[in-house]
């Protein structure tokens, strides 16, 4: 199984993808769509679509999961989060990838054990769990990385019960 | 001058497009694209990404308006409008087609004159302005409508400055 966990923004989309390979978790690739302030609301989301396109083609994932947004955010940031998982999900679904959703609570319980935990303690549990020899830069890739861990824990909790 | 106007959501989306010609408004156009909630997100935002796409190929607008989002809405709400824009935006922008924004008070006051006006004011202006014998239903569309007459307004009047 090869998962793509999305961390969506509009400046910097964070993207992690890991294989589950019998139930021992490898990294494929971590990084960070960027987009300049300087390019209009249009282009940017342009950007984001275009190359979450070419992730899909490249890494061919079989399921994918997105961050909730966090609900202490104001309602400007939410309606430009909201455009950028708009065109990420609409990326995912044409290519017929499955998607779920998680909370950043729920993200941080399934990597670290604790829903409160820290950002260093998330990245440090990333890191743990996918045997990496450093941290994975920046935060939003790990947090990428994170959201594919988590979807994998809660696919492998379900099919204990299947 | 052909603009489409757009007024945003998950469930409801409504449009309308309108000439301008010699200073002379007309309809094209207008209507609803509806999804359904026993679809999934995923899938209603390709349904709003594919009609908004058909109509572009079948009415070839040479500019829009969108409307901005209500801020006493909640986060949700916000977040689930602004996917749906999300995949608007990223319809237009592939077209080529440029992209205005004006908020529910700009777009009142525009057709009306009176940035309070009430949902039963603004469509029996657009219904005059626009010289249609009947109010244009339902009010996802008639909004459209005054999106792209409020477009209009505001194209002119800095013309009359270039």
């Amino acid at each position: 199984m090869r998962i793509l966990g999305l961390d969506p923004g509009t400046a910097t989309t964070g993207y992690g993808i890991i294989d589950a390979i019998d139930g021992r978790l490898q990294v494929v690739t971590y990084g960070v769509i960027l987009t300049s302030a300087r390019d209009s609301a249009p282009q940017r989301l342009q950007t984001i679509y275009q190359e979450l396109n070419q992730l899909i083609a490249t890494y061919q994932p079989n399921s994918a999961a997105i961050e909730e947004v966090f609900f202490g955010r104001n309602i400007t940031t939410a309606i430009s989060v909201g455009q950028a998982r708009g065109v990420l999900i609409l990326a995912l679904a044409n290519a017929g990838i499955p998607i779920a959703e998680y909370s950043p609570p729920r993200i941080k319980d399934a990597v670290t054990g604790y829903g409160k935990a820290n950002k260093a303690q998330v990245q440090l549990m990333v890191r743990n769990l996918l045997d990496l020899e450093e941290t994975p830069r920046p935060d939003d890739a790990a947090d990428g990385l994170a959201i594919a861990i988590t979807h994998y824990q809660y696919q492998r909790f379900e099919s204990l019960y299947d």
